[in-house]
This record gives structure tokens, sequence and C-alpha cells, in this order.
């Protein structure tokens, strides 16, 4: 015969009942919710209660009652790492006294001597004004008798696991790591965070795949970062090509000193020439003839590629050993981490390895490359991976790209996007045939929609030709060959002024906050993001062959004023836009970036 | 380093994490659904199991794989009571193997040497084609390692819980318990299923209330029924003026015969005559100076009624008493409680009482009588209430009733509605105002849109005299006193049609499936309900005071067929209706309730 008679129920943030934590960034407001009550008429207090996890002392907000049981505070968590939180709730008999006497009182009756008997049992001595004033201090006594709930848990990362602009390029084609550290100040000023390296490490020569993914190699050809492994070692070491050990840290260096930083590839695949495979052989997948398998997918064959044996016997050694890869990397310097398809290892593995990694550096980003399906991609969000890379790249129409953040938006609180417009993968059909206002639109809506997001390197240039028809990948991709790289093309002012923006709009730095706007034109998307007073309105021509014109609907809902102006800060132009209907006109691929600012213009009709 | 390497999620159905029991009703077909994936190109077994709680033998049906990861079965527990299941899913090397050999081979690989030694290790000798037969029966070997979910459980009642109309009548007006045994027939007649009884012990005469809820009863006045004990008893004793216990007995025996069954009230307060106010005067809060305190809710008094004290020391011998009080009523024949204010009391005193009753008779309903929050309303469903009243009475308009419909959608699969357009305490403005179209038009919205409804006496008569302008109680309130009643009113005819139809149409007896209809007239509202081939189309005119047109507009999304004969089932005549637009008129609280006979009636344009 259990008695919890106060119901504590739904308590937010929770993430699969509890089992996983959710997100927050240092500093961020993280609102917290719960529904309670209990049967009659008692007042209940409540207070929900917080600590880094592993300390001892708690922090306290008292929970406020904003109707039909529901009740709500704020916390904001001020420290990297595991946060733990619950729920306390009690009755408060000296407040539930003062309510029911004084509304008798209200009602008139005349006789509550024997209400004024049970005061005094409770408040000891004293008048009904005086009871009044002590009531609120005497409240904790009752504490003891608190109904707790269960202990939630609260991950906080650094503001990059959720803001940031990232910039992709391949060191070789850039003249190794000094090359890189000589750019990263023109990539900084460009108003770039993190600079993403695909994989650094000695690449495999056996089975090494030629120009254009051919299945041979021929002399001279680099092959593909991701044949990770040769005689110079495997994922701990430094392809030579590239530079030596001190090259790679003054890059670091130089990152920090610009004020980006480098974000390395982790991808867990071996070149039949790493070390490992003759180091540790059981840590890989054998067949009863001896043979070891490389990775495939029938019809597809990576040869220059070996997968670990996530069954292998000495699994917790293969774990270890992974890990400490990942340790080392962030003991010079990095601290960024973009993880080369996790949805192919396991998802206790991701858990493991991230809270390892992160219980000594706590600000190590994890971006997921996993192009899959939701049940994975979120999955990987909820057991630590900071960001994901997400379907953008393919959703390309108004009705798409709805859909999509919609889709995106049902997967708060764990799982933050990532968005690239193009990768080293994915050259998509819309940059192919539309050009350079194709590549202009995607770059806004990039930037516009998503905290994060990202660009590889031949975006600026509009780079667009694919390796054949009907292909996503690029004519003489960079993946299989050195090219010769420097910063330049017709679309880094764009980038720059939309780096710009997102860096002083709020609105622009957090996800949630979204309302569509209707443009009456299929080609017109529009969109109003807000954070606090701060309020952005984006439209988009997705037409990428000619001008398109149609209307931005503002609804009353956001709040704006009747008449307002419209700082176009793409354009440095300034328009008179109202609440309601407001003509939009805009050439192909072109967009308005709109801050609203509260004073209507002076001197505009 | 724990290594589960296979995911299952989000089974279903499950309610608050698995802390309380999904509902089902015996021969229900249940959706088990679950997302289950694990990282690689594995194939995946996955099974439900199924059994009633406490027995030994499992029941199993295997998940079918509907894509995205997500999986899904159908089970039908076949037997009252508690019921548990749990997932459960396993890597298949067999199927596995086959399916990456089949794809390699489609693919044209020629060497499938190593291959094929890998598959003889699995399969022992044979071909490929003997293996594929075999696989089926071997992917059992590899269950041993299944993954299994944490247990749910569904508490599987009698369709009556889901599916009923209820008629409430105060014995006392009927000629107590024989006359209510005589008229039973003929409320059976008109399609009812259960008869409510407020309740039927003794009344207290200490502060009894008068007629019209006077402070003080004058000479022969009768009391509340709520305003349980006196002389002749309490909760388990029945009121002397309604007859003896073989006429209760005789009650419930022509019950039975007419095939409808009572139910009673089960209401925790005491009045100042209830023998446990001296048997166990512990049971009840008295403050300092030694009175007791009466009910009340400040400025409301109910000064004919004790509550009892929750916190009582002998809170456990309370607790026993109140379930002895049900168990007694139920070995008497009573299955069926509208139980008063549920609410008020303790939420973890229900979840015991009905586990505790239900262990011993499972066919138990119980009908919650609480008009309140909906934290607390849902809560009442999750802790075993079979049904509940709603905000129906009080949800008038169209815009209000699509509200209040999908919150209460929203509420599945705990919450069951029993909507009840009058109750002896909720005379609507609507229905004072409104006369005969507005009783007509509710009748048929509580009948069309809930499985379970029900009316309290006076409503065939259209009974809507307020005690006072702006009250909704009635006036000569039955609550206070004895009236002359018997079965006769103009709303008979089409009580006894609407129960017809909600028998033989499965729409009616679901309240998941609804679809709402677009009318283009504000005052005119439609539904489709579904329920396998059976689709049942309602409109309503909202308006009580003149005939409105509009139309029906039945999207394709229904998959009605493009014309069909809409057979008119209250006034047996047909119309030939088709997707799309038809036209609608309705008298003042007219309705049309339609059956879709999918032949195009014959002969007309």
């Amino acid at each position: 015969m259990a008695v919890q008679r106060i119901q504590i129920q739904s308590v937010r943030p929770q993430v699969d009942c509890g089992r996983f934590p959710a997100k927050a960034s240092v500093g961020d407001t993280v609102e917290i919710a719960a529904t309670i009550f209990r049967d009659g008429h008692e007042k209940l207090q409540a207070v929900v209660r917080y600590r880094p996890t592993g300390k001892r002392r708690w922090r306290e907000v008292a929970l406020e009652a904003t109707g039909n049981d529901l009740y709500r505070a704020q916390i904001t968590p001020d420290a990297l790492g595991p946060w733990e939180l619950r729920i306390q709730a009690w009755v408060d008999p000296y407040a539930s006294w003062l309510d029911e006497h004084d509304r008798k009182v209200a009602a008139g009756q005349a006789d509550l001597s024997s209400e004024l008997s049970e005061g005094r049992l409770l408040f000891d001595d004293g008048t009904v004004e005086e009871w009044h004033a002590a009531a609120p201090a005497l409240s904790d006594r009752a504490r003891k008798d608190a109904v707790k709930s269960d202990l939630l848990r609260i991950d906080v990362d650094r503001g990059r696991a959720r803001f940031g602009a990232w910039y992709e390029l391949f060191p070789r084609s850039w003249g190794g790591f000094s090359g890189v550290a000589a750019v990263l100040p023109e990539i900084a000023a460009l108003g770039f965070d993190v600079v993403y390296l695909p994989p650094v490490h000695p690449i495999g020569e056996t089975f090494r795949k030629g120009r254009n993914n051919a299945e041979r190699a021929r002399k001279g050809d680099p092959g593909s970062p991701w044949a990770i492994g040769g005689p110079a070692g495997g994922h701990d070491a430094l392809d030579p090509d590239l530079g030596t050990d001190d090259d790679f840290d003054a890059m670091v260096a130089a990152a920090k000193a610009a004020g980006v930083e480098i974000a390395l590839d982790f991808a867990i695949q071996c070149s039949p020439d790493h070390p490992w495979l003759v180091e540790h052989p059981v840590w890989f997948n054998r067949r009863p003839d001896g043979t070891i398998k490389y990775a495939e997918n029938p019809p597809k064959r990576y040869q220059d590629i070996h997968n670990v044996d996530w069954d292998s016997e000495q699994r917790d050694e293969l774990w270890r050993a992974l890990r400490d890869v990942v340790l080392g990397w962030c003991r010079r310097g990095i601290l960024a981490f973009r993880v080369d398809n996790p949805h192919t290892k396991p998802v206790p593995f991701w858990e493991w390895l991230i809270a390892e990694v992160r219980a000594e550096f706590p600000e190590a980003i994890f971006l997921a490359e996993a192009f899959t399906r939701p049940a994975p991609m979120t999955t990987l969000a909820k057991v630590g991976f900071s960001q994901s890379y997400t379907y953008f790249t393919w959703k390309n129409t108004k009705a798409e790209i709805v859909e999509f953040v919609e889709q995106v938006r049902s997967w708060a609180p764990t799982y933050r996007p990532n968005m690239w417009p193009n990768t080293p993968d994915i050259l998509h059909e819309y940059l192919q045939d539309g050009g350079r206002p194709a590549f202009e639109a995607r770059l806004v809506l990039a930037t516009t929609l998503s905290p994060s997001y990202g660009i590889y390197s031949g975006y600026e240039a509009c780079e667009n030709t694919p390796v054949r028809k009907g292909s996503e990948e690029y004519l003489d991709s960079e993946k299989y060959e050195v090219k010769k790289r420097s910063l330049k093309g017709p679309l880094l002012p764009l980038i720059r002024r939309l780096n710009e923006i997102r860096r002083a709009h709020p609105a622009l730095q957090r996800f949630e906050s979204l309302t569509w706007l209707d443009t009456h034109n299929g080609e017109l998307i529009a969109y109003a993001k807000s954070e606090g007073d701060d309020v952005v309105i984006t439209v988009v021509n997705l037409d990428p062959t000619g001008p398109q014109e149609g209307l931005c609907i503002l609804p009353p809902s956001l709040g704006l004023p009747d008449s307002f102006t419209a700082v176009d800060l793409l354009a440095d132009s300034a328009y008179r836009w109202r609440t309601g209907r407001n003509f939009v006109g805009l050439p192909a691929g072109g967009a308005h970036v709109i801050a609203v600012e509260p004073q209507p213009l002076e001197g505009t009709a």
C-alpha cells in the first residue's frame, strides 16, 4: 500500500524515459517542466535540484505553477560535462491552511474558532497576519516528506557543438600542413569556425584506388585518405606527404592564433597495410579459409579497406585502442572530430567512447557522418554525438525542405543538424544543373536554417562537374588525387557576409524557433527565426533559372510591429514591411535575409 | 563495456515509460510496434512474447519489418485481467549469410569460394538451395543471444468497458428496487446496456439537505443519496425506503434476465450518522477542538457529509474497508461502478483498490466521475479506471467540440470517454435554451462520437428547467426529492434507433478512428468514423433555432467509392453521395447518420 499522493509526471527535458541525457550548451537556459498534482486542495511547493554529476552540492530553483498542474523553471548549467537533476514536491501545510482560511474569510464565514485552533497548532501563537509573513520560511519544515522524481541527465557541451561554420579541405591540395597553416587566417577572416580535414594518416598502398575511384591506382596516385594505414603507421600517425609532426602541431597552433579550430576525421577502417593487421590480427574478421574480409555491401566492394571485427574476442582491447587514438589527438589540441559512418559501428561503442573522451576532454565535439535511417541517426545523437550530418543535401524543393526541417525539429532535443550543401561525396544534381544561382540559394538556406553548417572547398568557386551524368560524385574527385587549391571564387563575399550575419544574430544560432511564412509561390521559401528580441526573416528563390515574385506574409502570431523597417542584410538596403502581406521579387537563386528593426523607417512610403 | 548491439526502442503500446498498462478489451486486436535496428547489414528476427500475468507459458508472434526499422505485429488477448509482453530480437546469421551471398551472385561476382567456406561452417554440408530451405528453422539456434525489451503491460477488460449505453435513474422515483426491476425490460428494449443508480444506501438525517439544496431539510424530505449512512447502516447497507435486500437481489436478477446490468455509485463520504463515525472515529479528521471537519471547498460547504482522513493513522484499515465495500457489491452481482469524485481521493488508493477488486472480479468496470484538470483525469485512467466522464457536457459549439474530441483522442490509449449530454448536476444552458432540437443534436453527438455514452432520466422528455437562470442545476432536483417517474418522452424513438445503429455499426464502437469533414457552415459539424469496412458519417445541425444548409465534403483519403449509396439510418432513406462535395440541409438540431453502401443506388440521379 504505497501512498505517494503527489504525482510528478512528464518531467522535461527527458529523452527516452531518462535512458539518455538531454543536450545543452554551457550558459544555455534550460527550460525545466513537470506536471505535478495531488488530490485535494492542499498547496504544493516544488523545486528542481541540479548539479554537475559527481558534485556533492545541489543547486536549486523553485518551480512556478503555470496552470493545469504544469510547473516550470529555468536553469543555466555553467560547466561542461554531465549534469543531473530531479524534481522535489511537497505539501505546504502553512500555505494550505492560510489559503483555506482566507477563502472562508472572503466568503464571509463568521465563526472560524475551530479553524484558528488548527492554525495555532501549525504556527504556534500569533495573528493570521503574522502567520502570513512567517509561512514562506516555514514551508521548508514540511520538505522532509518531499516526493522525488527520478534523476534525469543533461549533457552540457560547448557552444561550438551547436553553432558554427565549417570548412572542409584536403590538406594535400593546399600544400600539406604548412600550406593549411598559411591559409587559416584567410579562412578565419571569412568567418569560419572549424576547418575539417579528411584523414591525415598514412594511406595504404595495397589495392589503393586510382583517380576517379579506379580499382587500380597508377604510379603516383595518392589514394583515398580513408584507406588508413601504411608503413608510416596507422590512426595515430601522420601521412608523411602532408608534413612532419612539427608541421601538424604548427598548423594547430596557427589555427588557435587565427581563431579557428581544426577538426579531424575519425574513420574506423584499415587499409591492408595498416600496422594493426599484423599487430592485432584478431581484431579483423577472417573467413575459414584464412582470408580477411574487405569492406563490402554487395554489390559495392571496398577492396582498399578492412573493417574491424566488432565481435572479436579481443573486443575490449580494440575499443580501448580506438579510444586512445581519439585521446591522442585531443592531447595534441584537436577537440572536434568528424566521425565517418558511425552508424556502421555498434551503438554501445559510441556511447562508451564519447563518454570516455569527454571525461578527460569535456570540450570534445563529435560530428556524426550518419546518412542513414532516422532510428540510427537519432540514436547516435542520443548516445553522445554533438551534431550530425543531415538529409539537407538531397532536399531541394520547397516541399522537401519543409518536410525535412520539420522532421529534424521533431528530433530535438538531442539531434543537432549540421547542414552541408556539398561534401566530397555529394554534388547534387540541383547544383550540377543550377550553377551559381543554385549555389547561392543553397548557401543561404544552410546558413540561415541551421546553426551549424559547412561547405567542402570548391563550393565558393561553384565547382559542379560530376564524374558522369546521373552521378553525385565529382569529376576528378579530390578523394583520389591532389589538386592545386587556393581560396578564390565568386561566392566568397556572400560567404563572408552570411557568416557575419550569423554571428551578429542570435536567431540564427539556434534551430528550435522557426515559423514558415506563406509566399504564394512554390519557388519562394520563407521563414522567420527568432531568439529573444532578435528576429531574422529569410526568403529564398529556389528557382536557379529565373526571377520569381510573390509575397512574404508575416502572421500576427510573430508579434512583429504592424509596420517596421526590414533591413536586408545581404543587400545593405531597407524596406518598409508590415505584419501581413509584403511583396517580394528575387532574381534566380536570390535571397533576402532580413533583420527586423522595430522603428519604422523615416521618410519611406 | 556493455555491448547490446541490437537496439529495441519505442515499443508500443506503452504508457508513461511502462509505469502503467495500456488498455484493451477481450478479443481486441492490439497493434504491437517497435523500432529495432543494429549496425551493419545483418538480418534481424524479432518476436513479441505475451501472456496473462502469472501464467508460465509465453505465446509468441513474429514481428514484421515494415520499413525504416519499424516492426509490427498484432496480438489478441483472450482473457480478462493483466497481461505482459516483451520484444525479443536477434541476429539471424543464416538469413544474413544467404542475403549477402545472393546479392553477390546477383552482382555477378564470380569467385565465391571464400564465402562458401564460411557458409559450410554455418550450415554444414549441402547446397545453397538446401541452405535456403533450412534457414528459417535454423534461425532459432541464434536466439539464445536475443536482446529483450523491458516488460510492458496490457490491462484487458470486457467490451462493456469500452462500448455501452448508460441510463441513470434515481430508484426512489421509480418505486424503489421493485419498481426499477419492473421497468428494466423496457429500458433494455430501448437498447441500453447499463442502468446506473445513484447511491442506494441509508441517507443521513443530521444536516440533511432539503429540496433544491436547502441547508435544512423539512419534514419528509428524503435528503441527498450522496449523504451516505444512517441508523440502517453505511456503504454496505441498503436504504430501507428503496426496498429490502431481497428486493435488491431481485432487481439485479431482473436486470440479468432483461440483458442489462446495474451500476452502483461508489462515493467515499459519510453523513454525520454513518456508523463509521462511531466505529472508526480515527478515520475522520478532527480539529484540535474535537470537531470533525465536514466536506468543504470554500466558499462551498457540504455540512451533510464528512470526508475520510486519508492521512489517518489507521489508513490501512480504512483502505481495506473501502475495498471490502466494493467487493461486497461485486459478490451481489454488481460489476459496474460509477465512482463519485475520484480525483479528490489519493491516486495510489485507486490503483490499489481497482487492482484488488479486479484480481477477484476481472469483469469489474469503473467509471470515473472526474470533472477536473487533464492531469488527474488522465492519471485516473492510467491507474485503472475503465472509462471517465468528460467535458462533453460543456462543449457545444463546433470549435469546442472539435478541440475537445482532439484532446480526448490525444489521451488514448488509456483514457476512454463516456459522454453524457446531461447529469443530475449538469443541465447546460444549450439544453435550457435550445429545447427539443438541442436535446436531439446532443444525443446524436454523444451516441456517434463516443462508444460509451449515457443520459440521466428526464432527458427523453427534454426536461430543461433550471433552478434559476444562470444555474446548471435542475429546478426541484431529484437529488433532493422524490419524483414520480416513468419511461416516456418524445425522444424515446430516437434513442431506440440510435442504440440500434450503434450496436449494428462497429465504426461507432471505437473512439480512435475519426475524420472531421468540411461543411462550409459553422453550425454544421460532420465526421466519419470507420472500423474495418464499416463507415458511418454523421452530420449534425448544432443550431437549435432553425434549419442550416451546407456541404459534407468527403476527402479521397477516406477511401470511399467515387459514388455510393448513403443510407440515412435515422430517416430510413437513401441518397447518392460521392467522394467530394455533397449537399446537406438539416432542420434545427437535425442530423444525418449515414452508412456507406458500396453499391451505387439504382435509378437515382
